[in-house]
């Protein structure tokens, strides 16, 4: 049974984390007494399902369901986990957790504030055992940080349930170890801003020659690595040590203008805003959000890539989501096996809005990967030293898979020996083959790297499916070259 | 005729401008009395070459010829642009331009100076109205960012052909209107450094939380899109007026300790570095410097299949060699053309420690598609409505690839006609081929998806390279069907 999520407050902030929630698996009851509410949470609900799943190489669960309760009680009756993100005051943050409160108890209860301590979010509270910071980056739905800060007065294991509800909707949960205005990051973007509103004031750069400085140069940086790691590199051989040396000293330079705070009046808020719209006003906001939505993806299908950074908590959930399907089992039937199931997901396509090539070879590697499985030459059988190489593959390109569709690849072996499988690959969306790749693997002693027969125990597995299919009809594919004369 | 690009001053930020240089076919003469200064620059080199041409999709042009010379007149002597970057010591650097100056008239002269402003470069100067401040940021040979401040005392039109001669190298020349100390970027770094070196100090926060605050969250954000532009999309409908009458009030908030600098003792040093030492330390330094590049050539990537900041950078640079490399004929040489470089990453590998085999057909889409893009037919051409979609496929695995192999993609025209490419391309470890795939493509109308001639132009770029290939020999493995006898 779906778990529950209790959204209070919904706004950008609120409907990122009913959307994480959704996407994710989870039943999801929002209460706020906004009438527009539940328009402008389905806006981030639309942005979140054309990007989140992106991220995935695991098919995703069945959306869980969003409720838009008329009561708060309604909301939180039976929530396994509650956050809120209602108005920063403090005192409206107190109400609701007194009525929160009043119908549900021990369950996790985090707050997305961005200016307020736990101890003060605890303050007069019924349980401040509860009670804690989960401070969310927009869009809440991608970026996977979440500053999670107790207080003297939390319950530790809470707060370790708290972590690990975060990590299961593919949160990176940063446990704060004591408590400070503002957390950690917004304390380094409030600082940057501070220098920023100088530098437009007095005229040194606009709005738009301070994003490039910042997206051309030291921004790239830290979406990968932080300050220090940085700094670390720079050190180079002489080390960090050297680094913090020769740096130092710059900290009593005239640099900053941190010491005062610029006036923020109509006037400077004029120049940003108009510049800001000189900069970017050729976008809607919708717009900007998809394209950012869009480059996030990017950066962070590029850190998956490399088991790096965001990329590894992407990893990590695709691993957690995958332990909870089962392989079917396949019997040597007189039929292609059925060995793959997959969908074609966000971020599988190409510009032409359709499937990349390398994904159909992708998703026959899945089919072929399964049948050695079946065969028992999977991954054990490869840690003690041979495994089944592809040698040759010809590929017939039939059909266009599109976003969403439910592909399964079948293998048909067309024939085998003691060191080579020859098999016949469909990848097909219900009946239609949209690709089909005749493969040759050949049998390899890895340490000498030599062909070899494979062990009687495999062939024990494999002779009975190739006999099985024997009578199948041959592919009129199969022995194809390319550019053969159909 | 190669331009001569003088580079006075090595280490890091000097060898990094050189790689730079002369990857993008300058010729580099440097100069740095330093002993170690050629093994130094030596490494930042081959960093570059492992990552710098990852970043293109139109062949690289022939590098430079790097000469380490003797003395700084016979480094600067007949150069076209110099850049300084010797230490941060003001004497130092005005000797430096004093002996330039006696040797070299006109020639802009560009200090990548982090700390003067270019009136205090200019002192004392026999000729200060080409001297002026070209500030990159690490690594010097990937990040496009170059902060070109001038005084009051520069000459307008060196400051534009300085600015025009960093884009031809792939940068992002950021022109800075008021000379300031650290010019803007900088300013920033030192902000949040300020700040992060409290929350250190404070038991807070240590280098590593402090670090995946950055990079899981805003730092994600900040490669694509800076403060200002992430704000007014926060801002929503309601706009930036609205973001910043929310925002303007917080400053008065006690949120940071940027009155104060923090005492830089040696117990600070000692708690930083023992630190980073527990967070970063099971890496060397060479290896951080390649996952770093790896990182950044992924954001960047991603950016340019999106034409989105330092990624609009990269396709305008594309755009302007290409242009080059067809008025060279270097499409119409009688060789396959090297369209591709890769670099085989953690993400590609399989349980057998080699390349997956997808990621052959990835690398092989990444070769054809510089292809299609070569002669016309690619992103715009395929928005108007037409499109080459492959057919068919033949793949020859031959070898293995591992992680960290540099691989380029080759493609030799078999045949053409005027729907279909009959390629074949090989995916290289230098000249090792590790796999082989021949290809049909076919030209087709998206809209009635039917196949049909290519337009005029396209076939106008197609035909001569056919013509070029016409006598290369024919591949063994063309025409091969799978299982075929060798």
């Amino acid at each position: 049974m779906a778990r529950k999520a209790a959204i209070i407050g919904g706004g950008v902030i609120g409907g990122g984390w009913a959307a994480r929630f959704l996407l994710n698996g989870w039943d999801v009851a929002v209460f706020d007494p906004d009438p527009q509410a539940e328009r402008k949470i389905g806006e981030v609900m639309a942005n979140a399902r054309a990007a989140l799943p992106a991220l995935s190489d695991v098919p995703m669960p069945a959306e869980g369901r969003i409720t838009f309760c008329g009561t708060l009680t309604e909301a939180v009756e039976g929530a396994d986990y509650i956050q809120e993100s209602v108005s920063e005051r403090l005192d409206l943050k107190h109400r609701v957790f007194a009525q929160i409160q009043q119908a549900s108890h021990g369950v996790p209860i985090g707050s997305s504030t961005s200016g307020f301590k736990p101890s003060e979010l605890q303050e007069n509270a019924a349980d401040p055992s509860v009670i804690f910071v989960a401070h969310p980056f927009n869009p809440v739905y991608l970026l996977p940080l979440a500053e999670v800060v107790p207080s003297a007065r939390s319950d530790a294991k809470v707060i370790e349930k708290a972590k690990e509800i975060l990590r299961e909707i593919g949160m990176f949960p940063l446990h704060v170890r004591k408590e400070i205005d503002a957390h950690i990051a917004d304390r380094f973007l409030e600082a940057v801003w501070r220098e920023a509103l100088w530098l437009v004031k007095d005229g040194v750069a606009t709005t738009e020659e301070i994003d490039e400085a910042i997206r051309m140069g030291f921004g790239l940086r830290w979406g990968q690595m932080g300050l220090f790691e940085t700094y670390r590199i720079a050190g180079g051989e002489a080390g960090m040590k050297h680094f913090l040396a020769q740096f130092g000293p710059c900290l009593t330079w005239p640099w900053t203008k941190l010491m005062d705070v610029p006036e923020f009046n109509d006037e400077l808020v004029d120049l940003i805003a108009g510049q800001s719209d000189a900069q970017s006003g050729k976008y809607s906001i919708r717009e900007l959000e998809r394209i950012r939505d869009q480059n996030l993806i990017g950066f962070m299908r590029a850190l998956k890539d490399r088991n790096w950074g965001a990329g590894k908590v992407l990893l990590e959930h695709d691993e957690r989501r995958r332990a909870t399907f089962h392989d079917a089992g396949a019997a040597a039937t007189g039929a292609p096996l059925v060995l793959a199931n997959m969908q074609v997901l966000p971020g599988w396509i190409d510009y032409n809005g359709h499937m990349t090539e390398s994904r159909y070879l992708f998703a026959a590697s899945e089919t072929s990967d399964a049948f050695l499985r079946l065969i028992g030459a999977g991954m054990d059988y490869v840690a003690a030293g041979h495994s089944y190489y592809t040698a040759e593959t010809h590929i017939m390109h039939l059909g266009e898979a599109k976003l969403g569709d439910r592909l399964t690849g079948t293998l048909q072996v067309l024939g085998v020996d003691e060191k080579r499988i020859h098999a016949f690959i469909r990848i097909q969306r219900g009946d239609t083959v949209v690709a089909s790749l005749e493969q040759m693997f050949l049998h390899v002693d890895m340490k000498v790297g030599k062909a070899c027969p494979a062990a009687p125990e495999v062939l024990a597995r494999l002779n009975p499916i190739a006999q099985a299919h024997a009578g199948l009809p041959r592919p009129d594919a199969a022995g194809r070259h390319v550019g053969q004369r159909k």
